[in-house]
């Protein structure tokens, strides 16, 4: 049997069973955005870890040292916004194959620099090897959350409000853009750079945590029609999403137009939109709505409601109900 | 520019400045062993990282899967000894290529799984990606220890008794062995299993942290005569290596003897053999020496001694000196 058969999915259940040997030293660990760690009776540590590979994740020709070390921080801080955490220390372990220009590596560390100058994180260890044809890097982010602020995935209850940060979407027609090697002006710089810099919703992960209203958040890395999946797993409940609600950039839908595209499928499949998602009491969506404005200075964007059944139904704007398929990056599949 | 012009430390040199963001929730960051993150006014919380590619650290028709994730997870858990440390969560990221036997992975998991059970480690988190031709593994452990036990690089003082926890070169030779794909009986299967099988000395680790008496400490991951200035530099001092002391076992001796090499040689540069090299005041050796033989069940070996001077001195059985040459691996260099 081969990897691809069991999917990306698959393998995690597969290899999730008897990994705790110490209980009094875990709280949450392989199945959510970041692990969570006690620390002592008011904090708790969070751990996140990424790995991207060259010409899995990205293509070297078409992103420059800087927006790699950029894009390497970014997503594990993201993982930590989506546990209402602050990122504290970074470990980056790089394998670096001999025809990597030290100009690139330099840019590469320039980016990582800045973007944890930014966030006051430390860069506080890491590992150098060779490799032997790929760039591999595989960024550690560690961080912390009150315990009583912490989000996980498995607290949405029906009738819970649920939102995401930001537009969706961006990020997939961007890496489309970057594949068919488009010239890259107006809308396709705009939705390329949403690919290649993605921003940590660090703030607004702190906002929603220290809300009390949220019940549950995830970032958005593998595309909606994916991620809210694994909110209704672990909360054990369905979902209707309106999708005239999703909020799409006007860049997207511009770009779709031309392209004969439905800017709905980037946004429900395309990935790496490192928004976050998340789900609200409902009685407290305009209490929250007022502070996240007061806070962050934007609105959040509602996009449908956690209900009882396990289904998660797509309602379109004349009313239509179709089920939501569970689509998304598989990383062993595509 | 090249990265080999610069060479692996050379490039940690130029990547480890303004790395410091947040001056609270970091102790000691790049430069030893694991990292050392503030918990609260007892406990420090330790964090180590460390990447294994393909055809750079193994080959796939070498190693078994098993094996695999053993050694993974052991050259992490050596780094937490070697700061003290009790190991408590271990996060474990892979890079997988499609032509890779679920049979392999499933060896892998459970060669994570039974060493992680025997130290007490709990698996946490990670990540799981497709990756192009290798297999990469990046492995990273948070563990614990008190903070008045802590043991860094940086604490030798001349005088003080240089001593290694086992025999050195044993690995060394096994990757020769591996290499040269010789033939495995008898001692030349107990070197490679030396090579592929390292088991951590957590429970030494932690004796001699307890103890009091120790005042820096290390893992030899890249051959005593590069490690051992990896104490020297961040101790500010030098030191005096007896040859004849350096422990050596029977089966490298043997081997080395048919194979018209000297064994020092791999005791000396071979690398990978993850025994502890550490320094002991001078006045309480004694004291030390029996703690470990009743805690431990056998014997530290002494191999030399800090001095004043900047050098570092190899001084052989007839007693003529000459300088110890920084050797080992450089992973940009080679």
């Amino acid at each position: 049997m081969k990897l691809r058969d069991i999917g990306e999915f698959g393998f995690i259940n597969r290899i999730g069973k008897n990994c705790i040997n110490n209980r009094e030293k875990i709280i949450t660990g392989i199945g959510d955005d970041a692990a969570v760690i006690p620390v002592d009776k008011d904090m708790l540590l969070l751990v996140t870890t990424d790995m991207l590979i060259e010409n899995i994740h990205f293509k070297r020709e078409s992103i420059t040292g800087k927006e790699l070390g950029h894009k390497s921080i970014a997503v594990n801080l993201s993982d930590i916004a989506a546990m209402g955490g602050i990122p504290e220390n970074a470990f980056i372990a790089v394998g670096i194959p001999g025809n990597v220009d030290l100009d690139f590596l330099d840019g590469f560390y320039r980016g990582i620099k800045e973007i944890c100058k930014r966030w006051k994180v430390n860069i506080s260890g890491g590992d150098t090897t060779s490799s032997i044809t790929d760039i591999v890097i595989c960024v550690t982010v560690t961080g912390a959350v009150k315990k009583n602020e912490v989000l996980l995935r498995s607290g949405a209850l029906p009738g819970d409000i649920i939102a995401v940060t930001g537009y969706l979407g961006d990020s997939g027609a961007g890496l489309r853009i970057i594949l068919e090697k488009l010239p890259l002006k107006g809308n396709s710089e705009y939705l390329r750079n949403r690919h290649i810099l993605p921003e940590p919703c660090l703030k607004e992960g702190r906002v929603l945590a220290s809300s009390g209203f949220v019940t549950s958040m995830l970032d958005i890395s593998d595309g909606l029609s994916s991620d809210i999946f694994r909110i209704l797993e672990q909360s054990s409940c369905g979902a209707r999403i309106f999708e005239e609600k999703i909020p799409l950039s006007v860049e997207l839908v511009d770009y779709s137009k031309k392209k004969g595209k439905n800017p709905l499928e980037f946004a429900l499949n395309g990935g790496e939109d490192y928004a976050l998602l998340f789900t609200i009491k409902r009685d407290k969506v305009d209490e929250l709505k007022s502070i996240y404005k007061r806070e962050i200075g934007r609105d959040f964007f509602e996009i449908g409601e956690i209900a009882e059944t396990e289904e998660c139904k797509l309602i379109s704007s004349s009313g239509r109900e179709k089920q939501l398929k569970r689509e998304g990056w598989d990383h062993f599949r595509k």
